[in-house]
């Protein structure tokens, strides 16, 4: 699963390794429940990671047991669901909440014995120069400085990390999108949905002009992104550190170029956030259905 | 609410405020429904924010309609629940997911016109030299640099905000403590749970030994420090900055100078978190019925 030489040999020393925020550790038999786990989906909202893990069962006819999608561990911080060899399950909102679920999720496959497995995140974004609904998938993340790396701050020092996403795959999903309007670009990941994606509309005078947030969103545009959304960064440099091959799908909910608010309706914002799922579930049906 | 300077003048210019990860917006009636509002307490998950809605319904002595606590708005990123002058809400886990809230909320509570608001972040936090239980209130919040202060990138460029809390309220707070064992102290924030707070039991090598990790959370504690969160630095920097007095009480579920791993019962870590709850609950009581 992990790059061997990426993986942390302090957890050797662990007698139980307890996962905190799955509520699953590996005094449990990992290995059968998890084993034959080739795909990770995951996206914000534990609402939409139930409703993509039934669309999987339904759509690539993998049954469930009891008919219906139940969580496997605790469901206080994140809902995990498991179909056949996809785990869907929810990040929540911002790097700092996808780094716990990347931390544990990749330790749980390791423990369990998996192989071959990618990552994909399906989200929610703000369109850049695109439509509401096109769905956008990610040929590289950049960070709120529009810089292709992603830092972290560890023992007090900025580390920085390359976050460059598997192309091979992205490709292959863009293959699949059928009748969905689909681009490939760069995504661009932030710390903050009002100030930190250049928004009017926080609570506070954020303290720059319409002018100046123009300048920076049309910088990144010319940059080549696409999309803005909060978790681009982390998802890359986690996984090419991890040597997992990983891929991030977006639905554009607005177009950034033309405004701040989401001002679509309940039905609209359902439709665009299925688009990004489909395309995911095409590309699924492409590869199990090849596997057999 | 907000201080008359901190004010964002873009908000006049719109005709409908859409507070999209709330699901609520200024075409409905909030005056009518939050106007009381007088204290805003929230913590990362969706189900303590209902448990403790039903405690301070229960120990406060304030009727539920339908006699159990039923959110307002949308559940898909956040769930509120409002108790007479209280809301209980869940912010996630990290900065970047309690600034949606923390903007969301603060223009909910202007938009309805309420008055001399504090709010109150009651979490789970990795305890440095305090055992497990005990609750610390915080004076201070530290980032991951060790520092007083909060860096947020807009348009591309760092900004500096401190990160003061509000003395006179976190000095209430502690004298509600009663019985449980509650210490004052800085608080540090970081933005990542296993490399951010200098574990050993990530998923990857980290890069630093145990000696390391041991000088960088001991010049944490030898600063001040009596515990490690994800979201203090955010929060005190936005509420200074809006002018709302806020505090930050946290449980501690472990003592990072013994350890990396949260190993307590569920029953134990449910006790944890019930004693900075039930801090907030002494404190609420003793402001509400000294009002009436």
């Amino acid at each position: 699963m992990i790059n061997p030489e990426a993986k942390n040999p302090n957890l050797e020393k662990l007698d139980t390794d307890y996962l905190y925020h799955l509520g699953l550790d590996t005094s449990m038999d990992l290995k059968s429940v998890f084993k034959d786990v080739k795909y990770v989906c995951m996206g914000g909202s534990a609402d939409r990671s139930e409703n993509f893990a039934e669309k999987v069962a339904e759509q690539l006819n993998i049954p469930l047991p009891g008919g219906k999608a139940e969580p496997i561990g605790k469901t206080e911080r994140f809902s995990l669901y498991k179909v056949g060899p996809v785990i869907s399950i929810n990040h929540g909102m911002g790097m700092p909440s996808l780094s716990i679920l990347l931390h544990e999720i990749a330790k749980l496959l390791e423990y369990a014995g998996c192989s071959d497995v990618r990552f994909i995140r399906i989200g929610t974004s703000g369109g850049l120069g695109v439509e509401p609904g096109t769905v956008v998938i990610a040929d590289e993340a950049l960070n709120e400085k529009l810089e292709p790396k992603h830092v972290k701050t560890v023992l007090g020092k900025d580390r920085e990390y390359p976050t460059t996403l598997d192309e091979r795959l992205s490709n292959e999903i863009m293959e699949s999108r059928g009748d969905i309007n689909a681009v490939l670009g760069k995504t661009v990941g932030t710390n903050d949905f009002y100030e930190g994606q250049a928004r009017l509309d926080g609570a506070l005078d954020p303290g720059y002009t319409e002018e100046e947030k123009m300048e920076y969103i049309t910088k990144a545009y010319e940059l080549g992104a696409r999309n803005f959304e909060m978790e681009a960064p982390e998802f890359a440099a986690f996984c090419l550190r991890a040597g997992i091959p990983a891929a991030i799908v977006c639905c554009a909910l607005l177009n950034r170029l033309n405004g701040d608010q989401v001002t679509s309706t309940v039905e609209q914002l359902a439709q665009y956030s299925d688009n990004a799922q489909q395309i995911i579930i095409n590309y699924l049906k492409r590869k199990l259905y090849k596997q057999k």
